[in-house]
């Protein structure tokens, strides 16, 4: 991720903006506000503004005048019991907004979370910038062959090149002709003034779907767990994991009791179905359980060994 | 509107309460800031905290980096631009939590609006106090008998009279059983040792719906520009109507320039139907049309000419 | 529950309008189509329309065209496995819409899910019946002294006697006065011609909490479900749980493999934290674990304890 | 649009499943049913379910029992009162399911729509059809030299020829690349057993953005009329209005009512600000009133002649 001298001069005149507030207010947070951290290999995330903090998830619980006179180790074991027990509307009442580069086809995965607000960057509008993802080698993966849906061990040697040459190549071919079809030269003008230049909205449709687009995001923080649930797992895929891993990494400097919760009883918490809960009973008991004997199916039960090791 | 002096100390500790910060600030806000607005006999909205501004606004709709050096006049031109044309997600841009304590009749109103989050006072988990709504004497009005769900004129002598007496005298007989069935002193012990008392879940459906309840509420701007366009309007019931015109003075001091171009392109705007303009144009011609060769039913000729003077 | 004969008629006009569709039809549903099921003392549910059934969710999932030719075996095998992994889409692709009468504090839990549709009867338009909730007796619990929200032992005696006279004579003199302010009489022409009559938007407020309201209430299965986990669950307030219950005896006719994987993965599951299953794969290993030397609270403790037996 | 016998046959079959309901049927829209209308050079859009008709619409407003006796000539006029009055809540009580295909920039803008409920084909899962969009002549349009966002003239000549060649040149390139990099032989074998194949997950982002997808997509009546307010506007891009203008076709089909209030009050209406309302009055007044002396800028000036002709 690079940034222009402009971009780094409007991020500094952000950051020296300052005023008094008494709003809640977060310092480890403000540290974080406006700069960029770099994702993938153009991407990034970076903090334009958030309302509320641990408090106000305790504020909201409580719904009573101000932030009253317990002490800290109660409102955590507030916060910790609201997340264990879904209480979610206590934690919608922070909202953060983030300003995120992202490549059109980690967008489309994105996008699903409809509880959010977003302002994309308009190629109807305005033309995409000449930025495509290309995986860094050690993620450049097969297809796994158990996991429809799921990577396998890294290509190697001549295949790992080949694939990185097409897209390469492709990406820049589909970017250089969309900027040949637009017709536009640097300040305007056409670049061959014989030529009209395809519409905007039309040109785009010839870009590749790792082309890097970006838009300003803004969600509450129960809902911005709900995403970090399904897009921090292991599951995922690779590419929007790591946009998820560094919103980890916001959420922990912004509302720090509410993330080691999200760790504790989301994140690193497993369900078990009620048959999965027969069995478990059993073997608690001291009953050597097969799978055979256990209700489940073979796939359930693989499931639960993953589960309790 | 009362407030204990627990709560007023409070509000002072949260005014009190300030820091630095590199987020958008607008003094005119910070200013009204946790301050209690009343409404009606016993309510008020408060504003909690909020995000954004009008600028928030312009930057989502230029989804750049930083605020940009355009003049105020072409961010407010942006702006009005952006309202008349329905560009509603650079308004979702903003979000603002307020405090609000209102009867339970127009809580029930209130809640129909879907997209903003809310905690409720829980009357399963606490007690509410002993306050309900009357009608200040030029709000007691009979019904209007043009309009189903309207307003005719204000009552008058003995009937006023009669009433106001019925509506204090059935809430406060009502809340007096809710708290003879509760059977709780002040002191959390029984007030009658030889009672169980009832369920604060079930014991709360003795109340009547002028009770008071009190709620965060946290809603983005263009929601609640939304919620205001409804509430504010002259068919809505007056006393939901109190709490939008409040409303209306918070979003003055936090976004003055879209808080205008809502006044000038949704409050005091109207809608002509395709039939209307029709006639519309017909008259701008010279013509003079009667109801009757209009096209447009009583009703509508009715809604017509009431836009059009 | 009693239904006036003009009600008695529609529905059964509503059950002999037959036609023929080519959408997915489902038998057991059709036969409880537009029939009330009671629920407390005057409440019901019925089934106005549904769209889709257990083939449209494995449709879903498949996007592909068609019902296919999978047998059901494996159909159903896709549905539980959607469930476990809280794949939500698929279910979104089904949709009922209800007729529900329901006491108004019931109602304002009710409404706090907010991915619904709902028309509500208006009482700032029409009048409201006099009908109001009055628990069984063996519903008339005594506060919990354990739980601040819920509930004990059974009131007995003369506590419970006094409870439920107070109950009913308060909501019987509230609606009298309701309909006294009012002045309307039977034929629409004022009781008292002295009188002009308080709006029906100001008199409702005089009505108790455990008034009957209605609505239709239109949502899809998977905010369904999401509803009846949290209002099946026997931590919910009796009074929404009937009708959860009501509820959950039409999904099972609707989409049975869908109810009997929600029953399976949901109503009878138990979500494990991360330190809870650190604990669990001690005693599997043999180890006997102490609260103490847990790591968890007791409160923890004891939540874990309840779920494993 | 090409049907493979496949899914011809799956559409006579889902068409030939016949059963009884009670539930509001539409003959018309029974008709349609399943059977794909053609959009673009590829896509389409079909009726897979739907819920409710012109009567629910009504029945909901009245919030009673059953269809009533009224006369389909006051039906009519309710449904054109709410649309008129902008009651939104009786038309969310029909819901209709949609299967689409089109290309992925159109899916783009469609999905911002987040009042639905959608599947969309995985290309994590399965592998895209080598399908894409390709301008008829008269859509490839120049960029408008006076709407940033807008098309101008038509293409003609030597460009035209040229920028068609580049787009089916290059979606075929990509495409091809993709199948080769994933290596995946029609029966599931690998092309090229050395190569290893990339993941599914990973090649698609070699894929241009006029390459089709699909998606099963529901939603209801008020939020599609809204959608189609938006996307059958003569500003939407071309592309998606010929969506709309196929769906416009079915709602004409499915609620003939709420369709041509829909026309009459939203589609062919149009909103006159505070200030345009004001020089309007003076007009009718008989006062000639230049832009100057309006109080209204150029732009609004523009754009209120554009309305009253």
């Amino acid at each position: 991720m690079e940034l222009t001298a402009d971009q780094e001069a409007e991020i500094a005149a952000a950051r020296d903006r300052r005023a008094e507030t008494s709003r809640p207010t977060v310092p480890a947070l403000e540290a974080m506000l406006h700069r960029p951290i770099a994702v993938l290999d153009h991407g990034f995330v970076r903090v334009i503004d958030y309302m509320g903090d641990d408090g106000a998830i305790v504020q909201a619980a409580r719904v009573s005048y101000g932030r009253g006179t317990r002490r800290v180790s109660e409102d955590t074991g507030l916060i910790r019991y609201l997340m264990r027990h879904h209480h979610s509307t206590p934690f919608e009442m922070c909202e953060i907004k983030l300003h995120v580069k992202l490549p059109i086809f980690v967008a489309r995965q994105w996008i699903r979370h409809r509880t959010a607000n977003v302002n994309e960057y308009s190629a109807r509008y305005s033309i995409l910038d000449r930025e495509f993802y290309l995986p860094a080698p050690e993620h450049l993966a097969a297809q796994s062959e158990t996991n429809r849906q799921g990577r396998g061990a890294v290509l190697e040697g001549a295949e790992a090149a080949e694939v990185l040459d097409l897209l390469r190549a492709d990406a820049a071919r589909c970017h250089d002709h969309y900027l040949a079809m637009l017709n536009e030269g640097a300040d305007g003008a056409p670049r061959d003034p014989a030529r009209a230049g395809l519409a905007r909205e039309l040109a785009r449709m010839n870009l590749t779907l790792n082309t890097y687009t970006q838009w300003y995001w803004k969600i509450d923080l129960h809902n911005l767990f709900h995403f970090l649930a399904l897009r921090a797992d292991a599951h995922a895929q690779y590419e929007i994991r790591a946009y998820a891993e560094a919103m980890l990494g916001i959420t922990e400097a912004w509302v720090p009791a509410a993330h080691q919760a999200f760790r504790d009883y989301r994140l690193g918490a497993a369900t078990l179905s009620a048959p999965m809960l027969a069995v478990l009973r059993r073997m608690l008991a001291g009953e050597t359980v097969a799978q055979e004997a256990s209700g489940l199916s073979k796939r359930e039960w693989a499931e639960m060994m993953a589960v309790i090791g």
